[in-house]
């Protein structure tokens, strides 16, 4: 975790004192279960909620020492309660094994995480919606390979990635709810201490669902899909971050991250403004990316279990997690505030002597009577002219002096092939189709 | 591709004939729905189908070498058509763009290859439910940390791999949705030349849906999203397949692969019987599962697109889909085959001098009123004395013989804490959670 | 394996009569030291080379029928060469293993790409210090975050290109040597059934190192190392091909790939001239990136070996070096021919009314006295101003309108900070470093 | 960083207080050198290293509030400076750039941390050799695919863990000069501002190499290379700490981690003693590993820089290096205290009715004329049947027996074969290849 990329609302859940919560509640929800099933004394769970309910402080010190010698972390916790909580804590953990605590626990860890990250998810769809209505109908070019193609809207840009994080908000919610689940079911997962019913009690309470077979522990496909599916949207910042960047370079310079007043861009050089935000966004999608591969190690545990996932957990369950909410935040606060340049979108467009509108000239020629090779022929000879004159001749003089061309089409249509609003026609309907109505 | 990790109904959709065949249906699909909006002449879609109904063979080489001039597939692919069908191949592809071809085409492809890897799965699932329940009350240890735990069945075991591939196969039919769109769009994406009908014709007769916005290609976050469910299965795999090994060791010696009759274990050493599929099946997991991270880092391609993601496709189409229908095939079949020595599994349930009940005495200590730090420590030290004694010992023994414990527990509810059907009283039940009934 | 980015003489080091030679060639050198060790008749090796002699084609199909019943792929040869050679074949692979054959063949081939590789990278190489030196005072445009800064050259670009390079060139030679052991020390690795003396033989013969200490497999740490050496020459590449593809862009265009005649860059779009080698660089680099995890996870094979690296060695293995020996050769093509713009460098360079220059007037003017801050601060309020009038605005003539300014430098002294060849006056410097001399 | 995995000494490289010394030390390193060329005052560095020798207290906490304001990490520090030593500090940074000092800055962290790296594998390299001498001669059954193979000695086993870290080593001394490199070379590494010799003087006082062209930041390959080979080191953990997890198998119990007084294996079976620091180590590798894919995906910055690796190596540079370093001292620990079991060996080792020496058997019936697929088939039968009968049958009985083994061997033969120093002949070949001698 660096504190610097961290949100504290997602950080909290994986503090020790969180930890130790979630614990507790666990052991307690299971001790009333017990009391039920008449297994331990109805006054042994009434005995720690009473004590729950003084809301007392988590002595992280404490319980960090009493590890430091018993080498064993759930023991040490337990110990810690009975030292406060007195004789009736013996009654607790019956018949229960660490992992019931630690993989319910992380359970509710990541199932919290995951809300919150839809919750990022759905600022950013507002937002990307807001913009993406904004810019509607503001023309600017599309590219493929970096080259200019054919006109676009702004708007279709913030629309397909508006498309693209509402199927990563879908993913995530399947993600969510493949990996709240709960397992109380003892050692190597038989339920032969415990009761199944226990365990049943516990995942209402924490609002889990039951965990069909664990084996001592959750199976960890269910974490590896979780942390898959924060990989593709780590993906999907990072196209909509290159995006921007790209848009702020000194030549395009159709869109900006906000600059606020007193920023300096460079130590050095007073006159820059950079595309930090967006390029910070690009290496957090890599850390996001690179914790996908252990999380998909972490599936081949030994027999019933064996303890390497567990440190491999402490790193990413927080890592990811905090990453992708930092960086869904970040993200959030670079489409609401940024710049955009419709008039220098106007320009660019501009830029290439109309070759943008080469193919529905190809098309034309074709729909003539030319051949398509012919007619591509055609095109191309004199687009190849105007590419080569950085844009100083212009595709619709050349050909219109082009005999061949004006062989099949009229001087009048061709220039009607020059019309921007013939490429803006169906933006209606695709924005129907991505927000609806 | 490895041949030997191949098998033929998957390789077969990624053949260059296959590839050819899905791009004519599209075209000739989409010609079809451009006649009917009267863009192009009825009888030009006729022509098409007409040629296609003589069946003719693809003419590969040919199209290489057309390739091999335009430097552009689709172009050559289409000028080979046009030398075929004549003069009204020249409607075809109107105001298309070679990606509405090759990404539809993909569709269909990752849609065909998902369909065999579910049947693949079902197949598997299918195996592995008939032997856990041919093994459900097959007693054997649970190992944690590849240590004697407690008890459990092998059918257990099964019944585990049996729930984690069908939350896999669930998976599989969210990524087949997630990667099953039909985009013709034209260039950049905004159906400027050629009218949305076009796609949804297109899309109805391939049994895809719509891509809501596409910008001139599918949005890669679909394919990086499958084939990371791809990697979460390959997971799975090496699971099952290092228990195998784990339970084929000389030690162990469990279960095993079955060894045909005239097969050799090891050209130097004739009395070999190694667990050479499972480990095959590990190392094809790593292949899987290496293949997610070229798909992540292929969403963020610039602007409308780039043509980076296509080589990196043109490896992972077939290598993931082939590799994991090969394992997937090879793993149904170690299951359907595998060798279980129930008599072994006893043997070695025993092994320990009891010591699999350590937590059994424990819980009916502390249930007996002895605190449950003591009850821990007067267990351990029995059970430390068993296993230094590499099975001579019996923790029964040494239990009986014990002032403390006996002072706690009489002999008969000492004994009556070392039965093995306790261990197995909720099989019924996980049972039915996982086949259901 | 993708016949596209192939190229055939790396491709003929993995095809499979290539490694059948190798394979004999190891069982022939070992017969002749067991021969002269007097372990076998000085005949049967005489057999074996006679045979050889004849140049006998080497029956894929033959030995693959056999394979089919053995299981068993180096049993499978030695009885196809028995049945050629006839009684004294049995006297080959005396107390060597299977993996004596696998691995010091691997060992051969993955030496013989490195020395493709690294022949690659000298074709490299001359292409980039060639073009560096062709353009080592072109000025062009440095750009941070892709925002103009500070004046470079065009060879400035190449030259860093080319230590990058000529680093991976080093580290290649390093993994080369890494890699290139041989091992014949039977099962196990004790050589309990073959002399030690054997090894050194057939490794003098194969050119390769002796293996210190194997254990019946060569440490697969040598293979990860070699992987990951790969993977970073891949990132290498990335680097360029992205570098190239920027420089493309329209809005750029300060240098383009070659278009040769014929050529089409779009199928619908007649005018397009795209970056598709660079991008195409750009996905391969990620397959051969993409290698490197699963090359990590062969390391930990079970004991003294497990099976598990074989198959992952069988993709990555031909897949890595045929991938990276193509990548190599195309990103040589695209550099050797590449169209370099000087004039449109020129007018980039000019266009943001002379921004560029921020950094020495704010130097100059800390130096005249002002404060670091207060010097920041005026020059950056002048340069905002420049930034938004879209280049129409001159910031030489801001600043020697700004009586803050002017307070501390004379018009003459700031109109000396805007020369072009103060940035230039150490590119002999770092040429030398680059290059010697 | 996860505190539980880590050291102080390694930790201490990265606290902001470290950073911030470093900071200073390369510009008043670089002011000394600027004065001297007569760039800046000689009293300016002066005073820089006159408040420095007070041993000011960094005030943190102040950096991060002037940061929040600037949103400039370098510009903070400078100013923080200022406040502290005053007018002359303006003098500092002069020509120089933010990435002057940051990846200075980083190649001194790293450098620092490859030491503390090798000085760690030094430590288990010792711990190794000590073991592996002890148990030179310690027969232990070699395994190949999980099943019984030749005999070994537990010695080999370490001397093969030996060599391989002992190239881990020589990969890091090459990793480490390979990052140690420094830059002060200005915006977009022109040195327009900043005269080479700078560079030169802070790089021998700092004991770095001049990087010989940088583009403002030092170029990512080195980097890369860097965390690639920490990777490798990483799988080599894991391969050695699998190996102790497979050899404290309950039925194989030949080695077992240290298990210290007071420690618990279970919270519910109080008999366990798990291998709990190997199976630690496992996951800590996958980290390792985990974090090579963002390295090399660093690589590919935007022409002279953006700044997306910095994000990354925010957390890569303290996690990776943190991390192994941990690893390396838990596994020395581990084996410096590793539990051997000898009796428990020899035991293991006659377990299988003396299956493993089949292949002298079947290399003496070839070399007494039985051609070798015969002797294969002889051999194996009766190997078959031993492993079938569990360990109950001896091959020895069984071929002595089977007449046509008789035909060709004399009982006496027979017996000769069954020999166990016949495999260790060759220890003090092997060991005198690895530890010289």
């Amino acid at each position: 975790m660096v504190p610097r990329y961290s949100r504290p609302e997602m950080t909290a859940i994986w503090t020790p004192e969180a930890r130790f919560r979630i614990w507790f509640e666990i052991e307690a929800h299971a001790t009333d279960a017990l009391a039920d099933l008449g297994v331990v004394p109805k006054g042994a769970a009434a005995s720690l909620w009473k004590w729950w309910n003084t809301n007392p402080t988590i002595d992280v010190a404490a319980i960090d020492a009493i590890e430091a010698v018993t080498k064993h972390d759930v023991i040490a916790f337990l110990t810690w309660v009975a030292e406060n909580v007195g004789d009736d804590a013996r009654f607790m953990h019956q018949g229960m094994t660490s992992s019931d605590v630690l993989d319910t626990c992380l359970a509710v860890q990541l199932r919290d995480a995951a809300d919150i990250l839809i919750a990022d998810l759905d600022a950013l769809l507002a937002v990307l919606k807001r913009r993406a209505e904004e810019h509607k109908l503001t023309p600017t070019i599309g590219r493929s390979h970096g080259i200019h193609a054919e006109p676009v809207t702004f708007g279709l840009k913030l629309a397909q990635a508006y498309a693209e994080f509402d199927r990563n908000r879908a993913r995530l919610v399947a993600a969510r709810a493949d990996i709240a689940t709960c397992a109380i079911s003892g050692a190597v997962g038989t339920f032969a201490n415990i009761d199944p019913r226990v365990e049943a009690h516990v995942a209402e309470k924490l609002g889990l669902t039951v965990e069909p077979v664990s084996t001592q522990v959750i199976p960890r496909d269910r974490h590896a899909m979780f942390f898959a599916t924060l990989g593709v949207i780590a993906g999907s910042i990072e196209r909509l971050a290159t995006e921007i960047r790209h848009l702020q370079r000194t030549e395009v310079l159709e869109a900006e991250e906000y600059f606020s007043p007193g920023q300096k861009g460079s130590s050095a050089m007073p006159h820059k403004r950079n595309p930090v935000l967006t390029e910070n966004l690009t290496g957090l999608a890599r850390m996001v990316r690179g914790y996908v591969t252990p999380a998909l190690e972490n599936v081949a545990l030994w027999h019933e279990r064996d303890i390497s996932h567990s440190s491999v957990e402490r790193y990413i369950g927080p890592d990811a997690t905090i990453t992708l909410d930092f960086a869904l935040g970040r993200l959030t606060g670079v489409i609401d505030k940024l710049l955009i340049y419709p008039k220098r979108m106007a320009k660019n467009l501009n830029k290439m002597g109309g070759l943008v509108n080469s193919q529905r000239v190809l098309l034309a020629l074709t729909q003539a009577g030319v051949s398509r090779e012919d007619s591509y022929r055609l095109v191309q000879r004199n687009a190849m002219k105007v590419w080569e004159s950085d844009g100083q001749l212009s595709l619709l003089d050349l050909l219109k002096a082009d005999p061949e061309v004006t062989a099949a089409l009229s001087p009048a249509e061709i220039e009607e092939k020059f019309d921007l609003d013939y490429h803006l026609k169906h933006v209606d309907t695709i924005f129907a189709r991505v927000f609806g109505g």
